[in-house]
C-alpha cells in the first residue's frame, strides 16, 4: 500500500460516474471534434486540419489544432488532480512533492509563451510516396502554434528541492495519465539542463489560447517544451521524474528517431539514434493546394501562401519559393511575433508572383532557412526513414494555371 | 590624449626594432609557413592543407591548421601585450581593465576545449563551379581541429564588472591588433549571452596544441568560439568592448552573411541577413581524392574517409556515404572525442566498402546527420550565395576504378 500510495491520483467521487462510459471501448469517453478535421486515426484520435486555414492566423485556433494522441483521453476530475513531482535523491523530505491545480496557481507565477508544436510525422505521407512507413499518413498540417499559459517547470523543480547544479547527465522524464489497457503509461523525457533552463521557457501549461486546456489538448495539465518536437510536450501530465536515464518509454527509446534510409525493419537498432529533441528548419506550402486549378488575379499574379519554422528557438529569417521547379528563387514575406530571446513560433509566409502568359502547369516549391542558416534538403528520398519522421525536405506542388480567365 | 590612452597598447622598445621590417611592405612580418599548404592567397595569407592530411589525426597539427588571415599579421611583443576590456556603463572605475598576459594567466584560471574552426568560405570552389563569387577559391579543407587553452572570456568579464543580469540583447565585440594601411581593425561579435554562457565555454585562447599559440593563428592572445564561424574566433585580440550593438566591422555588418541564390551584387541589403555565428552541419570526403585511379584492396574494398562538423555544440551522430550517386547509403564509422555537454570537435569518419568488379567510374557522396536531426541540402546552385559562404550540400566526387590491379 505505502508504495502505491505515491501513485494515487484522486478518489472516484459520485459525480464521476455521469462521464460516459462504454466499458468495451477505452475511448467512449474521448471529447468531440470539429468535423472540418481530416481524421488520420480514429482511436487514438489523430487529425489535422485543412493547411490553408492553418495560414489563415498566426495563432490556431484549439478546435483547429492538430491533434495527435497515442492513446484514449483519460477523464480527469480537476478538482481531485494532483501532479506527482519526486524530490531529489537523500532529500530530506522522502515523499513527492504533490500539487493541485489550485496550488500550481497558487504557488508559482504563471508564464506565457506562443510556441509551434510540430509532430515528429509530420508531412509523412510524402516518405510514404516514396517506400511505405509505418505511421499515419500525416499531410503537411500535422503542427499548430498557441499561446500557452501555466508554470515554468524551473519553478516547480526547484520548489521540488532540485537545483541548477545537479550534474548535466540529468533527464526530466513526463508519466501522463493516458494509458493502454495494460496500463502502460504515456511517457518521454527532455534533458535537465533545459528544463530548468530559464531561457527554454518549458511550462507546465493550463491554459491554450486563453482558455482551460482541452480535453485532446491534455486536460488539466501538460509540458510544453518550446522548440521541441511534439511526442516530448506530454499530455494529461502526471507525474514528473528526475533521472540519470530518459524515460524508459516506447516513444522515448523505439519510436521518434531516426535512421540512415537504408535501414529497415529487419536492421534497425534502436539504440543507436538519440531520441528527437529540437526539430529541424521546415516549411511547406498551404495554398495553392496540389493539383489545385490557379487563376492568376487581374494583374496576372497569383498568391502563395505558407509557414515555416524551425525547432530549439532558432528563428526562421527567409523563406524562398521557386515557380520553376527550383531554378530560380523569390524571396517570401514573412509576418510572426516579435519577441526577444529564442524563437519559438513559426512564420506564416507569402508571396505574389507573376505568372508567365503562357505557363499551364507550373511546380512550386519552397525552402526555409534560420537564423543559424540551416537549410531543408532538397529531396525526401534520402532523408527516408522507416518511421517516416523527420521530412523536413523542400516542399513541392504542382498546379494548373486557368490562363482562360486571365 | 585622455581619449587616446585606452587605444594605447604598449611602448616600442629598442628590442622591436629588430623584427623584419619592409616599410613598403606591410607583410614583410608575417611568419614563414609549411610548403604543403595549398595558398590561396599570399597576401594577406590564406592556404589550406592537403585535404587527406586533415583526417590523419583528430587534432590538426598548428603548421597544417588551415590559415585564414584578413590583414598583415602585426608583431607584437607579448611582454608589453595589454588586453583592453572596457567597463559597464556607469562602472565606479571609469577607466577599461587592462590585462597583461601575466596578469591573465595569474588571475583567471586555466580552461582547455578541443574546438574545430571552419571558415564560412570552406567549399567555396563547389559555390564558384556554378557561377563566379566573390572571395578566395577555398577547397574542402578550410576546417582543422586543435585543443585551445586560455582563461574563459566569461571569467575576465565577470572581472570587468559584467554581471549575468545584463540584458539579452548585448553583444561582446572583439577588436583585433591586425589593421590595414588606413588603421582600420579587423573586428567581430558575439551575443553577450554567449560569452557569459558556461556551456559555451568561450576562451580567450594563449596556446595551442599545448605550444603557445602561433604568429599565424593570433599570438599572444585570440577568441575561441566554439561551434561559431571562424570569422568571430578574432585572432591578435586587442580590446574587448561590450555593446547594444554588434561590431560596427566590416566583416560582422557587410560580409559574412547568407543570401538567397539570386541575389548579387546590384541587389543585395547586407542589413537584411543576419551575421553568421552557429555553422550548419557539414561534411566532405578527404580520401580518395576527386579523379583519383583508386585501386580495391585483395578483397575488392576501398577505404573511403572524411570530417563531419556541425556548429552550435551539436554533435554528429551518423554520416551516410552512397557509392551509387545517392541511390544507395551505407553508415560510416565515426571517431572523435568523448565529452559531457555540447559537442564543438568534429568526428573523422571512415567506410570499407566493396566495389562491384564490373564498375569503372564511381561517385562518392557523404552527407551527415547531427544530434538535432539537421541534415545536409543535396545540391549547390540552391544555396548559392554572392559571397560563397555556408557551402554545406553534401559532397560529391568522381574517382575511376583500376580493376586490372585488383
Amino acid at each position: 500500500m505505502e508504495i502505491l500510495q505515491e501513485y494515487k491520483v484522486g478518489v472516484l467521487s459520485p459525480e464521476d460516474k455521469e462521464e460516459p462510459c462504454d466499458v468495451s471501448d477505452p475511448y467512449s469517453g474521448d471529447p468531440s471534434r470539429h468535423p472540418i478535421l481530416k481524421v488520420n486515426s480514429q482511436k487514438p484520435f489523430n487529425a489535422e486540419p485543412p493547411p490553408e486555414l492553418l495560414t489563415d492566423s498566426f495563432i490556431t485556433p484549439n478546435e483547429l489544432f492538430f491533434k495527435r494522441n497515442h492513446l484514449p483521453v483519460p477523464n480527469i476530475n480537476p478538482d481531485k488532480f494532483q501532479l506527482v513531482v519526486d524530490r531529489p535523491p537523500g532529500a530530506k523530505q522522502g515523499k513527492p512533492l504533490k500539487l493541485s491545480l489550485k496550488d500550481l496557481k497558487a504557488k508559482f507565477a504563471q508564464h506565457e509563451v506562443t510556441a509551434t508544436l510540430q509532430c515528429a510525422g509530420n508531412r509523412r505521407s510524402e516518405m510514404n510516396a516514396i517506400k511505405q512507413v509505418k505511421g499515419l499518413d500525416w499531410g503537411t498540417a500535422a503542427i499548430s502554434t498557441a499561446r500557452w499559459a501555466g508554470v515554468r517547470l524551473r519553478d516547480v523543480l526547484l520548489d521540488a528541492g532540485y537545483t541548477e547544479d545537479t550534474p548535466n547527465l540529468l533527464h526530466v522524464q513526463f508519466e501522463g495519465l493516458d494509458q493502454d489497457i495494460t496500463g502502460t503509461k504515456y511517457g518521454a523525457s527532455i534533458s535537465f539542463k533545459r528544463a530548468m533552463s530559464k531561457d527554454h521557457e518549458v511550462l507546465l501549461a493550463y491554459e491554450m489560447n486563453g482558455e482551460e486546456l482541452p480535453k485532446d489538448h491534455g486536460f488539466p495539465l501538460r509540458v510544453i517544451v518550446p522548440g521541441v518536437v511534439g511526442a516530448r510536450n506530454v499530455k494529461w501530465l502526471g507525474r514528473i521524474i528526475v533521472s540519470a536515464e530518459e524515460s524508459p518509454s516506447h516513444w522515448q527509446q523505439n519510436d521518434y528517431k531516426g535512421f540512415n534510409p537504408n535501414v529497415d525493419w529487419d536492421t534497425v537498432d534502436f539504440s543507436s539514434s538519440p531520441a528527437i529533441q529540437d526539430l529541424p528548419v521546415q516549411s511547406a506550402i498551404t495554398e495553392p493546394r496540389p493539383g489545385e486549378k490557379i487563376t492568376p488575379n487581374h494583374d496576372g499574379n497569383v498568391t502563395i501562401k505558407g509557414y515555416a519554422w524551425s525547432g530549439g528557438g532558432k528563428e526562421i529569417v527567409r523563406v524562398d519559393v521557386s515557380l520553376d521547379g527550383g531554378k530560380t528563387w523569390k524571396v517570401a514575406e514573412l509576418t510572426g511575433e516579435e519577441k526577444e530571446g529564442l524563437a519559438w513560433a513559426w512564420k506564416i509566409w507569402r508571396l505574389e508572383a507573376a505568372i508567365p502568359v503562357e505557363c499551364n502547369e507550373m511546380t512550386i516549391i519552397c525552402k526555409a532557412v534560420d537564423n543559424n542558416y540551416n537549410v531543408q534538403p532538397d529531396s525526401v528520398a534520402p532523408i527516408w526513414n522507416l518511421r517516416g519522421v523527420l521530412n523536413n525536405a523542400w516542399h513541392r506542388i504542382s498546379v494548373t494555371v486557368d490562363q482562360d480567365e486571365h
